[in-house]
């Protein structure tokens, strides 16, 4: 194994001591590789990293799928074998069991049956681990939001009169391409005037109209880090409304955004954000969390909203966007990534917040 | 709610009482589009559909996902409120309640904690229903097919030495978009001589040499329902052996294939498959079951392997996929789809089992 997964993994069974977890079943692709380097995506197959605190390691694994370093033992599965019956034999016989808890539910009812034992959601201590992004991942991490940048600004300046949502989006696809992305961190929200009102829209045949209110959501995915970064921009002339709600996203996306330093509860990020949001009357308007944390996913595990219990610790990466919805009208959400710094953060996208295309050298005409 | 969802979930609804299943937890985007038409992706927030045996349903869903129907009650969470406890409190007071076999293992054991009750993989009411095609999804899974048949015979066509296998990858996503497709259903195989013979490689730099056994294992997504299939090409003269082992494989494929009928145990077709291979002295080198069901997923739940259950039925669609694999030097595996009628087989793939390119009208020189 590489120094940085020992590391990694040393890490993760301090956590699952301090948790109570005598055992973890690990089958997130993303955490796997993030503690081995291996890249398995089991798919329907069972595969699984069984982590002892103690220490020792093994796979539980199907045969089709082959490892690239053989110093982690393997109990291998072939097509047709029970593998739930393969992973209860070799489980301890007593101690708490942290399952993934993205695992399927079949496969955790299964072993509920075959091996009666007290199961609990065992993500904790990867996502904890995860959630602190070490210094190779913040250097993948700001190459990502860098590309992103980019893509943004050339997305922008590409926008013409009858330009089509899927077609946008589509080229856009082929800008990450350019980049050397090996894909999109989620499919791309590309939403004219009233589409943006729908913070999860998916890209319509509509076309751009003169004096439209523009919301671009986008992120690829580079060496496995993603980016995801929302901008939302003026296509001509549009009505002051528009203007006022987009000053009022920039000032909650900006006061949150330097309240950012290590020790803030993220919950007091949402809070500081909403309350700007609110003071202006659009309170009801704003429908989400703040942000989310992300990583090998758009989305990772923990959240910057006001039920959060996390506090910002060096090295965490999330996002923050707040957004205003208003239906029929237009939707209007400014995001970055922030890297939580020893002395303060990062804003990991340095593309500006303005809506005026020819600010980041594109045009709205 | 149209005619074709009221009857999918009454099938569903009887496969619940016949398992003895009070209510039923519904995730799966592919089943939830399938019982309501509606395209939801969760992803990783709480959004389930909850059917009763009895009849009524209704959706348990963050506000954030829009339905295009209202005919069926919703009970909305808002991001930062606790899903589960909605949920938990709209249970009924007893019987066992299934759950989609996909769930993620947090929701469940949250769930467990929250309401003690009998809880059992629920995916068999809804996975038994769609492993039978209505007449719908037959049309859609054919023309599916037919356009892998042609999209596999320019692929094939387009080879010429030197191209590389990522590239092929590339160019056959090309033809998928020409021919309409949303997407692949799973990253294409292009696998040049040793490449072939892991069943599951992931397509590399290797670039195409004379004398080359080439196996593409390919499919498309069109209007949401997946094809599957491989064929075995001789890219230029290719060592005898290879041409022994693609006769045995053809020849296992066919067996297989000539035997399916409804009634018969889908068991036997791979222990028929499997025979053949043996026979020739190449069984420990067929190093996975038969086939797999296939619909809005490459992968659906079902089958077709010594260990499977099951029982052919008109209606059904799965692969047959006999393969030998000789590390080191190459692999051969034959592919097709087939659906099992009133009287016997329709088999979906109609491109001929040639290895030779210039059988389909393409080339190998």
């Amino acid at each position: 194994m590489k120094p940085i997964h020992v590391q990694r993994l040393t890490r993760v069974q301090q956590a699952m001591r301090d948790e109570g977890m005598a055992q973890l079943i690990v089958s997130d692709p993303a955490s796997l590789w993030y503690l081995t380097g291996e890249t398995v995506d089991p798919g329907e197959r069972l595969t699984v990293l069984v982590i002892d605190s103690g220490g020792s390691l093994r796979w539980v694994k199907n045969e089709l799928f082959r490892l690239d370093a053989d110093d982690i033992p393997v109990l291998t599965i072939r097509d047709g074998e029970n593998g739930i019956r393969t992973l209860a034999e070799d489980l301890m016989p007593d101690g708490v069991i942290g399952v993934d808890g993205n695992w399927p539910s079949r496969f955790l009812l299964e072993l509920q049956a075959a091996c009666p034992r007290t199961y609990v959601n065992g993500s904790g201590p990867v996502d904890r681990v995860r959630a602190v992004k070490d210094e190779e991942e913040q250097r993948l991490m700001r190459e990502s939001s860098a590309v992103n940048d980019r893509c943004m600004a050339r997305l922008a300046a590409w926008l013409r009169e009858g330009v089509i949502e899927a077609d946008a989006a589509e080229y856009l696809k082929g800008l990450y391409r350019e980049e050397g992305c090996e894909d999109v961190s989620f499919p791309p929200i590309v939403a004219f005037g009233p589409h943006g009102a729908d913070p999860h829209h998916t890209v319509s045949g509509a076309a751009l109209a003169e004096g439209t209110v523009v919301l671009l959501d986008i992120g690829g995915k580079k060496d496995r880090y993603c980016s995801d970064m929302t901008r939302t921009y003026f296509f001509g002339d549009v009505p002051d409304k528009a203007k006022e709600v987009h000053r009022i996203v920039c000032e909650a996306c900006g006061t949150a955004e330097a309240l950012v330093r290590p020790g803030v509860p993220l919950a007091d990020l949402d809070r500081a954000a909403r309350r700007v949001i609110e003071d202006a009357g659009y309170g009801p308007q704003f429908t989400h969390r703040l942000g989310h944390f992300i990583g090998q996913t758009d989305h990772e595990a923990g959240e910057v909203s006001v039920s959060s219990p996390l506090i910002a610790e060096p090295g965490m990466i999330f996002s923050i966007e707040p957004g205003i919805y208003l239906p029929g009208e237009f939707g209007v959400r400014i995001e970055d990534l922030v890297l939580v710094t020893d002395t303060g953060a990062e804003i990991l996208n340095r593309l500006p917040h303005s809506p005026y295309m020819e600010d980041i050298g594109g045009t709205n005409v």
